[in-house]
């Protein structure tokens, strides 16, 4: 905590206020952004979306944020109606606990999907949480301990640079990959910056920056119905240095983006790290298809497929798997266009299986909890650098034992 | 055994040659026509195809097939050149032994990928099996055993059908799904008919019979380098009552067609009954789409979920997680067009949640082996019918604990 630079002009707060039984575990975090902050946002691509998704959607991008309330435990997805009634009664709330404008309120919900929100608990536990918010770390903290699910730790990632003679923070944190739990969905991640940033520039960036990171991760290949990235730019940087806000443009602008995509990328590796019942840290990386999107594909059917996973978990080479998996991701190659690597050692290459030592193969598995596979073709410039993890019994175990 | 309707005209044999360590497990099976058979297929759609699938693919359709060899315990897959060979090979020590063209023998493998085949074990074990060649019950599940891999069971389905007044048959069978050991790959599966059908029909028959049965079934969705369906069909019938040989045309080529799908289907739900590890078999009722392509993708989507499939083999009826799956099929639809039931149980309707007793839905799933899913939407005629299996902690173990 020592070690983060936080972004100026935000106050934290997460408490439990009853979302969840379990009174020791928080269940609600606020945001609150002392200057109207500049925010856009990148969210799932699953047609079913919960209503805080679409109350974010409907409110950005916006010049005038104020406060991002999040509840964890309940997803609020496909709860009809009265599920968007509900997420716009949280940014009501809030927005009077703040004494600002309901619109300038972001939601989210990361939890059990199909229930109603118990909104009598939430409601007190918003105007509570309004009374303890904090700029510090320790309320950082508190906050991104109240989004969390089966996640087993916070991920919290901080940038500071200087651009035009000022430093600029980004504080970001986030939660658990995909839909990884006995319980819950959902990936959301936040970026506070003190940059000043247009809401159009910012809404260009959101997405480029979740495609690169969020979008290259995945646990199950299970897309939720609540995954959310916000970004939000309230310019207290240039507040206090000059007393006016003047948005980042061209060069600046493009470390700004690059910053930001840095501390997404943090946080996305931290997610998939911390995948349930994950033992192994799988780093995929692919090259030499015709553009990024070939080499994309490849990747996520690689880092999707259960038998790849399943081989990582028991450190058994069995590289045919991987193999199989690029030969269906919908790409046109032939074998000898392929050669594969796990770490150092090469496997197979130009379509021939290499001699190898399955022991020294199996060993690098045992003795590593992050593994390299790095699959090069020779069809052109295109690239891509995905994580994922492998597939555990404890990952079943943890996602087939939640009986009613 | 006794129930089987043989179609007339084939001989089988099965036995160890050597292709596995273990002299229990027959790893190598051999099946003739006497007369000369038409012959067509359906293969993976994995850019990388095994040796074998290419060798079939060059030969297929003809009106000429004698013989199909069959080897487990190694794919031949991933193995260039050498593999090409290989597979020739293996056809033309069958045609020496059978007295036969090379090119009338057909060849499949199933088994590790990326290892080379022992060619004298295979070569000598092709010449024995061609002396023990009968065309008994027994005959046929010495063959069917012996392309086994994980399975726990042989997959046999035979019918009989009446067509203008001869009894035509239908001898089917299969092994395990998709990629589903823990170190193997493949569906293998094929049928034998003394029906007349011109090689064209069956050419045009067999990816329609494939498309309707073996791709509706998913253990995890890896689709793997050698999966095939050949079908044989030599004329038995009509030479033994009239002595010439007559291709089935219109209604006749359509009954058929219905049967050899029938028996694709009884394969490919065996297949999944009989998937690794599994506990649950799951029937996944998808209708009412814009077009049966639309119904499948939704349909498979959520087969392959893992969530889905540990949900179920938990007995949670964490339907969520079955409603997020159909949002990520790339299928536009809104919520409102979606209804839910697990077996006779209404869990979500046209987008709103439905009050039901979990202790009710979670006894279904622990009291019944077969489990229905049914998703109906209100946007078309599309639909269709796909089988998968749960996720347990067995197929996990099974597929990490082959270790060097």
């Amino acid at each position: 905590m020592n070690s983060w630079h936080l972004a100026r002009g935000y106050r934290y707060a997460g408490l439990h206020c009853g979302v969840r039984a379990d009174a020791s575990r928080p269940d609600l975090a606020l945001v609150v952004s002392d200057l109207p902050a500049c925010a856009a946002g990148a969210f799932t691509r699953n047609r079913v979306r919960a209503a805080p998704v679409r109350v974010c959607q409907e409110r950005l991008p916006s010049a005038d944020v104020r406060g991002v309330v999040v509840c964890s435990g309940n997803a609020n997805a496909c709860t009809g109606q009265r599920g968007l009634d509900d997420a716009r009664r949280m940014t009501h709330v809030a927005a009077e606990a703040l004494g600002c404008d309901p619109r300038a309120v972001l939601v989210c919900s990361t939890g059990v999907i199909g229930r109603h929100l118990p909104m009598p608990q939430l409601e007190s536990g918003i105007r509570a949480a309004a009374r303890q918010l904090g700029p510090a770390a320790e309320d950082l903290s508190a906050a991104a301990h109240a989004i969390l699910t089966t996640d087993t730790r916070i991920k919290v990632a901080t940038q500071e640079i200087e651009i035009g003679g000022r430093a600029i923070r980004l504080t970001g944190f986030a939660k658990g990959a995909a839909m990884i739990g006995p319980n819950m969905a959902t990936m959301l991640a936040f970026v506070f910056s003190d940059a000043a940033v247009h809401p159009d520039d910012l809404a260009a960036l959101a997405p480029r920056a979740a495609e690169q990171t969020f979008n290259c991760v995945s646990v199950e290949g299970h897309t939720s119905t609540n995954d959310t990235l916000l970004l939000l730019a309230n310019g207290a940087a240039s507040v206090a240095d000059s007393g006016r806000r003047e948005f980042l443009r061209g060069e600046a602008l493009a470390r700004f983006a690059a910053a930001a995509t840095d501390v997404c990328g943090e946080l996305a590796r931290a997610i998939a790290a911390d995948a349930e019942g994950a033992h192994h840290f799988i780093t995929i990386e692919v090259e030499g298809l015709r553009d990024d999107r070939e080499a994309y594909r490849v990747a996520k059917a690689v880092a999707d497929s259960p038998l790849v996973k399943t081989a990582v978990c028991g450190a058994d080479p069995n590289w045919g798997r991987v193999v199989s998996a690029a030969g269906y991701a919908g790409v046109e190659f032939e074998e000898e266009h392929l050669s594969l690597w796990l770490g150092d050692l090469l496997l197979y290459h130009a379509g021939t299986p290499q001699p190898f030592d399955p022991a020294t193969a199996s060993a690098y598995l045992r003795r590593e909890r992050q593994v390299l596979l790095r699959l090069r073709f020779t069809l052109g410039p295109g690239r891509c650098t995905f994580w994922t993890c492998d597939l555990t019994q404890e990952y079943v175990r943890l996602n087939a034992d939640y009986t009613t």
